[in-house]
């Protein structure tokens, strides 16, 4: 049987898993809204992102109460101080599936995708649930494996970054300045979100480990890397 | 004279405002090397993020070193779990800084910003800078008024940004598609400045009052609102 400071910490570790839960339907959902310019899922996601801040914010209680309570040291508190920076950026990954479901409002009744992007939106939107699945899986398991196989996949949304640069850069583009600047932002969204699912994978990595990994966010915002 | 408790703290609160200084000549070399195409500028904005992350880890190492010796309770202990908030949002300026650099370094020895684009930018650089003075300010003095007085000012951000996205719909706009998605990019980080110098800022409103403040990041991403 585990002792009371392990049993509030599975209970900790199982709001961080539903909170992947969470943002992995609210970006599944904004996608939707998004290429199919459907307003009223556009607004329950947009609304619904209380709730993943909600529970952020009650992730961030039980922690403090939990050191409070038992005044945990060495890797028993690094456990819990990490369970915080981890809310931190899922919630910031609900934060951005909240922004591309604004998009999809804010172009409404219009679609916010020239059709030449649709196809490279949906690619990026398949690997953020993956992204975000294994990040959930990764928490519960407190997987180092799959931590490292996040970052693998977080290049396949680095390399659909660069593609969306490459379309807005072609001489083909028909999309014009408003449609380019619309991609641009909808397209760093994806790639911060992947950036996000990577920063808890290496927080999960240092839990195990004891070192940091490393999350170089800055590579794939450069549009000449195309 | 001070606890033991409170000396430690003190120390971790002067490195907090140690990090916003260091940002602060970040975001201003950053934007220099930007508008002035200056590449060795740039250069050295990049490789100095590494001493604002290094700075950020001995912040946390600290708190929890805190957190372990200490084990404290109430208010203390929520200050502790807050100065690592703080220096998670500090970090993350510094990265938008070296973002910036990075944008000079790419289009050198071309000027990354058309002419057009300038003056607002350089207008940002001037907020940015008076954002991340008056943080460090706050943090130093616990000030909810500055707290306050930082939120109005990333207002002017907000408006800046507007400006950008006015100036590329425009049809008098000479950047093409390429100068629009660079701006855009630009635009965004330094607006996600702004957004993390009010979350430090309600993180004090918060540690002084007891309530939660809000940070509505995701209102001037919109293009249409110009």
């Amino acid at each position: 049987m585990r002792d009371a400071f392990h049993e509030d910490l599975d209970r900790i570790s199982d709001e961080l898993v539903q909170m992947t839960g969470m943002v992995q339907q609210a970006m599944s959902r904004a996608t939707t809204a998004l290429l199919q310019a459907d307003l009223s899922v556009a607004e329950s996601v947009i609304a619904g992102d209380d709730d993943i801040d909600e529970l952020r914010r009650s992730v961030d209680d039980s922690a403090v109460d939990l050191l409070a309570r038992q005044q945990p040291v060495a890797t028993d508190l690094r456990m819990v101080v990490t369970a915080m920076h981890m809310a931190s950026d899922i919630e910031r990954m609900g934060d951005l599936a909240r922004h591309i479901a604004k998009a999809a409002r804010r172009r409404y009744p219009e679609n916010a995708v020239p059709e030449q992007l649709r196809p490279v939106l949906s690619e990026m939107e398949r690997v953020a649930e993956s992204l975000v699945v294994k990040t959930g899986q990764a928490i519960a398991n407190k997987d180092v494996l799959a931590a490292a196989d996040l970052q693998r996949e977080d290049d396949k949304m680095d390399e659909l970054h660069r593609r969306v640069f490459a379309i807005l850069l072609d001489p083909s583009w028909q999309g014009g300045t408003a449609g380019a600047v619309d991609a641009t932002l909808l397209s760093r969204y994806f790639e911060r979100f992947g950036d996000h699912a990577v920063a808890v994978a290496n927080r999960i990595v240092y839990l195990v480990t004891g070192s940091y990994g490393s999350v170089d966010e800055g590579v794939v915002t450069d549009p000449q890397a195309v």
